[in-house]
């Protein structure tokens, strides 16, 4: 079997799986999700076992230990995966919900109400809670999932998505709504992102060339963000340790994720009294800054920054630094550079608040806080299957609520349309 | 300049108005939609002179009688258009709604707030009032609109999107957030089907040909309907005199719109009794008949269906018979054959009601209504830019509020995470 017909034949068991998944009670999808966090934790040692198995292999074929670290799981990163599917049984229902209702002249009563999106499928890389957290979300809001982990993770995946399979069966509900595709073969991946019609949304979890390939080759719609080139603007009327605190987290908390900030905008009118601040404490926690000649003049442990740089996401201990003249000049910037992910502002002055949450147009802004809290956990969704920059239907964490479609619900009396 | 050239500008001019329409206040956007209706009534005789050119061209190019009605406009059409643009201003501001807002435990609130999507592409074809409607209903949502209609009517677009355009200037709002594509060349469609990033969705409105074309070479995403293959479902329980009088009017009030019912699924109990009378109805209406052979015997004055009819868009005078054992059997049919466009169950038992609109998975379910309200304005929307029966962001009829996406805002008190 072509790897076409593969994923044509994984997708169609998994839709005929979700008619019945996405009709099901909210109980029965409880049940599943808490199975499997049974399973999860009574398959501690298995789990372990074959994660061991990807570990030694990916050490062989010499992955650096930063990629065998995302890999790696342990007691506590296990029983993190089981709690998050706890938590997310115990988020309220998605579907069914009534999203609005009214009545229209001609007296009929119309509702919008929640329905599951249909077939998901979900192509990561090596970390092995995707598989958990994904499927779960899946799970609760009613979709099949296609899973499609990196070939260095294979033996992690699969005991952990029968763990879910297994879920899903004790609850009566249809194991084939959980799908792990069985091969590692890249070709596997291009068939899911051409099967329109089968799969209704792709989301890609992980680096950038990964997300760019999906992106660029996929004819399903895709939930994803390419990067996350994060701003935060202290303006004028900040308090200069608040900011500092702010700042810090939200650069140096984990520079590795998504939502650490990369630019530093900067009110000119308070730089001189900032800047020397802020930098020391970046500095002092490890943090290389390259700012705006101006900046430079501030403080002499920065280099310059390139035009490259207003467009990077470092994902590193680097912060670029830019002197602006006031709001209008950083909402520019923001403007030109922002990849859509998340921008922060810091000031207590209300009215600049409202006019950068109103006129920043990012999936996530923020008043006086990290960035590094652009996450569905964060958020409150128990979870996140991925962070969308597009506009169309997700957009900023996908948590259950965002993996549902509607339907409109028309109730007459015998009506006849004039 | 080639095509894609020329989209890109087109496109590009638009997304910088539509910055500005996107933040505009809504009192502006509705002083735009009033502006431009007062315009159209008072551009009454320059509309009907351009709307002659484009019928006599189209008589002298041999076009059908049905085309030329579709594209002829008079006063009473005109009306109609501006007063739909007074109605869209009437409607409450789509943009800046909260849609949600909750605390979570670290104290920050969130809330999700309505925004703009982006720039909106129409491609249509005849009839007029699509460039009002949807340009209306862009401005009225913050968006952009790209309008390419046909070249039967260039010069009735002409003068109406300038309408749009005039609207927008006298309210202050740049007029370039309404833009007509200004070549008739089918190239240029591909050009915009093809501009990620630069359009955000395409809406095509028109026949099955038209879509299909826009669905299969879309790059960008596409509200649209391919065909509706409406059912209809009378079920035990039902009022005889009431199932008839719904049926007919699903089926002849106007027999060539989407909402229209192709199929008639009967009780087999109920078949004996109802069928002979709603058949008698439906022939003196001019409806031709086609069942299946247990429907054949009850009424003489029916033809076989073949299994074709069952997958068939009429949008003529015909509609397909089935009688079936029970619920069940009429789910599986609808699940087999419906363009998941509008199903209507017709019954008094309200446990059937509310398996038939959980079950069925349409974009409209509709109970003891006629299929044919299936519609933008009968649901209240003021308008349409079209019906939608993908699931993801939009789905059924696509008014202002269908037009808008979302962004969360963040507020927090010097928050870092931990």
């Amino acid at each position: 079997m072509n790897h076409s017909d593969y994923i044509s034949a994984l997708a169609k068991s998994a839709k005929d799986a979700q008619g019945t998944l996405g009709m099901s009670d909210h109980s029965a999808r409880q049940a599943a999700l808490r199975a499997a966090a049974s399973q999860i934790r009574a398959q501690e040692a298995a789990i372990l076992e074959a994660n061991r198995k990807d570990i030694s292999a990916g050490t062989d074929r010499g992955l650096t230990a930063a990629f065998i670290d995302r890999l790696t799981l342990d007691g506590a990163r296990i029983a993190a995966m089981a709690d998050g599917l706890d938590a997310i049984a115990d988020l309220p229902d998605p579907l069914g919900a009534t999203l609005a209702s009214w009545t229209v002249p001609s007296g009929l009563a119309i509702s919008r109400q929640s329905t599951a999106l249909g077939v998901i499928g979900i192509i990561y890389e090596s970390r092995p809670n995707v598989t958990v957290d994904a499927a779960g979300l899946c799970i609760k809001s009613g979709n099949a999932a296609i899973l499609r982990g990196g070939s260095d993770s294979a033996h992690t995946s699969a005991i952990l998505g029968d763990a879910m399979r297994h879920g899903l069966q004790e609850a009566g509900l249809p194991a084939d709504a959980v799908q792990l595709v069985g091969t590692t073969d890249r070709e596997a991946v291009g068939a899911m992102l051409t099967a329109v019609g089968e799969i209704d949304v792709i989301v890609p979890r992980g680096g950038k060339s990964l997300v760019a390939r999906v992106q660029n080759e996929a004819r399903v719609p895709v939930f994803a963000h390419l990067e996350g080139i994060c701003h935060s603007y202290v303006a004028e009327g900040a308090d200069r340790e608040t900011a500092t605190k702010i700042l810090l987290n939200a650069k140096m908390r984990r520079t590795g994720i998504c939502g650490a900030t990369e630019t530093l905008l900067l009110d000119r009118a308070i730089a001189a009294d900032f800047l020397p601040v802020m930098a020391q404490a970046l500095i002092e926690a490890g943090c290389a800054l390259r700012g705006c000649p101006e900046a430079c003049r501030l403080v002499s442990d920065m280099t310059a920054a390139t035009e490259e740089d207003w467009a990077t996401e470092y994902l590193d201990a680097i912060l670029s630094v830019k002197i602006v003249a006031d709001a209008d000049d950083a909402i520019a910037h923001i403007k030109q550079y922002s990849s859509g992910h998340t921008e922060a502002v810091i000031t207590s002055d209300a009215a600049l608040i409202a006019r950068f949450c109103n006129e920043i147009d990012s999936a996530i802004v923020m008043a006086n806080a990290s960035t590094q809290f652009a996450d569905g956990g964060e958020f409150g969704m128990g979870a996140e299957i991925g962070i969308a920059t597009g506009k169309l239907h997700a957009r900023g964490p996908v948590g259950a609520a965002q993996l549902t479609s509607f339907k409109y619900v028309v109730q007459g009396d015998g009506h006849t349309r004039p």
